[in-house]
């Protein structure tokens, strides 16, 4: 399979901090423990079309999508390519900020809109669909000692599966794992990973980027055809 | 209840074989019947702004909106301002060929395409969802003589709710009255209405109307607030 | 609407500490409050029939079903008469331990099972549904001070909506509003009310109820026949 | 991945003609071509225990069931042991008249009700659901030349998953194709099989079936605890 890792990657490059965490960025971390089963490339947003050419996302089956403070500065034409691509059956996975990405507003149709504090809670994520191929190899529930609070109202529609629930130290819960199916791309919402915490080193939320990545391959050829057509039977009263 | 009916009313304008079925236009068939009940206006595309003032979308509870061969006239500007006013919770009717319309593309993320063809097929729109309210008065199906066909796939999200199946002479089905919600806004789809047929002078389809605005209206004042947001309970650690 | 609000009726019997809570029963502080509005009736487990009489069950519109510690007392030829009736269209609410009781175990055809903890756990219900009718009147969230704990994983199917999900303070959340249709009854499981606390004076738990009996009652006659049936066209090829 | 294909087995025995078209009986055309990939069983009605010991079920990861006359002949503690592996893990593939048979019925906590009709009826089973692996290898539909006529309403939970829906040439539509999930088990209803026709031989129809199979195992451990349990956090007020 080949997978695509796109990174905002400028948190990592403008702060100190935040480099200590990623020095290389967060993309070259997950694609580092996706390269042990697939093909794995990173693109990021100060690349030429922030990476996602044409042929890039032709040849990409599933994309992993983290961005932050720079939504806006992605091109509305690089958006539109994506989402086509998504549609057509290229599967998506949205980390944590990327809950606010042009691309994932644009699938959901609504403001994704939600709560935050950056107050180093700590997050439980329960396992509520125990039959989910993206629970696979994991307990009861995922603990993260430290991370930024995401809290409901999350507004999207309604999952079609919901996978994980936050609760969080200062006392809210969220729709942690959401999965979406639009058009012929399938799409996994995966709540936890701030810029600050070394979140992507968890092995627990390593194994759950995993799953996801094969959960949302779609190896089928595009059956439908849409528009103008003939009937099927003979219309008798014709 | 204050209802706005949104028609793009050019096949009654430029067709005599249209104006003979609807002389003044789909728009005022459907806020007639609904006028019993509730405070009707009109709007249409060629009016100052489509007719969807800021004024006019701020006191409407329920919109219906038909739409077919113009959806590409409809500002984006006002598709914004209405998509706003759909997740800030005013209910959205979208009546058949509104499938391709801006609004319902926006809402749901998907190209919303399907089969189509204009051959005076019979419809028949089974009730798959009793408990609805929309379906209130009816019996197990509607029967439309003569109807044009849409056909599976439809590109939506999964619906929410799929409260009719329609099956057609030619030898096709249609998932043809789904509900979605989004953000505070309650959204249904209902698929008869085809300009050429006499389809919303029919009393069940006016019934099913009639029940889905009063589902849409959604009376409750927006309760979330979102953003950054202080800790509830006292953080142990800190 | 007739309700009838059912109540096993033994804790607040056999221990002094629960009568101080419910001196004239669980079943008599619903029954005052949904008074205002409807024509309501109580039933309890010691009495012919456990008070579901064919009569009762008949003129029932919603009935509301709280039980614990003698679930297994119910009769099943009860349990069989009041699962038809729902399937025949009466509203069913099933609150807080009724999740073991014989008739929410039959209708969603899993075992229930939960984690629970007598603890004095603080519980706060967010809205995760802020269209749903069921929330209307309501803040972002209920908080209730002192509850029992009930956490995931809550074995129930996927519910149909999922309106709210619990936080606790020792560190577990639960899908506490869940709403469910089955035939032509719609069922809605809301997880607070542990007898040992005063949860149902709570105003905002009343509003729940109160919502959700209006949000059961599904006043539609059945419309649908079943078995061996007609074509509906005539088949060509005969 | 071990399967057990269960027939109940009596038609092919008592009428010549159904004997035709299954000599060996439907359970033997479906192992044979489930074979060819996986470790597959059979057993039936009349076999001691049905078939379906203790040991069986323990050993069976994915479970195909086909009744019809005689579903009052299995033993109810057979079924409950079925519901039980099932809700432990175990997959379930119902397939045609099995829809009214104790263990589905059981699961979904409906009547499982719907219309039928024997006459010859051409039945074409579209595909809603393009992203679902079940559907892996199909075309836009499946056509049966001649077929049993199931018809809404379907008395069923709303599915987790809508996969197919049927046209029949005599004016019903069905939902042929719905996924559920109970428990740690996964439960696909497929609609075809009529026992006079020779459906299971047909390529589309195997290649569903052989879909489905993959689908419904689930290769978890069952993750989740029950019952009393300590807080996680301490909880401050104490």
């Amino acid at each position: 399979m080949n997978i695509t890792v796109w990174n905002e990657f400028r948190h990592e490059v403008e702060s100190e901090e935040i480099k200590a965490v990623y020095p290389d960025g967060i993309h070259n971390v997950i694609a580092e423990f996706l390269s042990v089963d697939h093909d794995v490339k990173t693109a990021t947003l100060d690349e030429e079309s922030h990476g996602l050419t044409d042929d890039v996302l032709k040849n990409t089956d599933v994309l992993i999508w983290w961005g932050h403070k720079a939504h806006d500065e992605v091109a509305d034409e690089v958006v539109e390519k994506v989402k086509q691509r998504v549609l057509d059956g290229m599967g998506l996975i949205v980390l944590h900020s990327g809950h606010f990405s042009k691309i994932f507003k644009s699938l959901m149709g609504t403001t994704c809109d939600l709560k935050w504090r950056e107050a180093d809670d700590k997050e439980r994520l329960w396992v509520v669909d125990p039959t989910h191929p993206i629970t696979a190899g994991l307990g009861e529930y995922i603990e993260l000692e430290k991370e930024e609070m995401y809290g409901e109202h999350f507004d999207i529609p309604a999952p079609d599966e919901t996978v994980f629930i936050s609760w969080f130290e200062g006392g809210e819960v969220f729709r942690s794992g959401a999965t979406f199916k639009r058009g012929n791309g399938k799409i996994f919402y995966f709540r936890p990973g701030h810029e600050s915490y070394p979140t992507y080193y968890n092995k627990d939320i390593q194994q759950v980027i995993k799953n996801s990545v094969i959960w949302a391959e779609n190896q089928q050829t595009p059956k439908h055809k849409y528009g103008n057509s003939k009937p099927l039977e003979e219309i008798s009263k014709k």
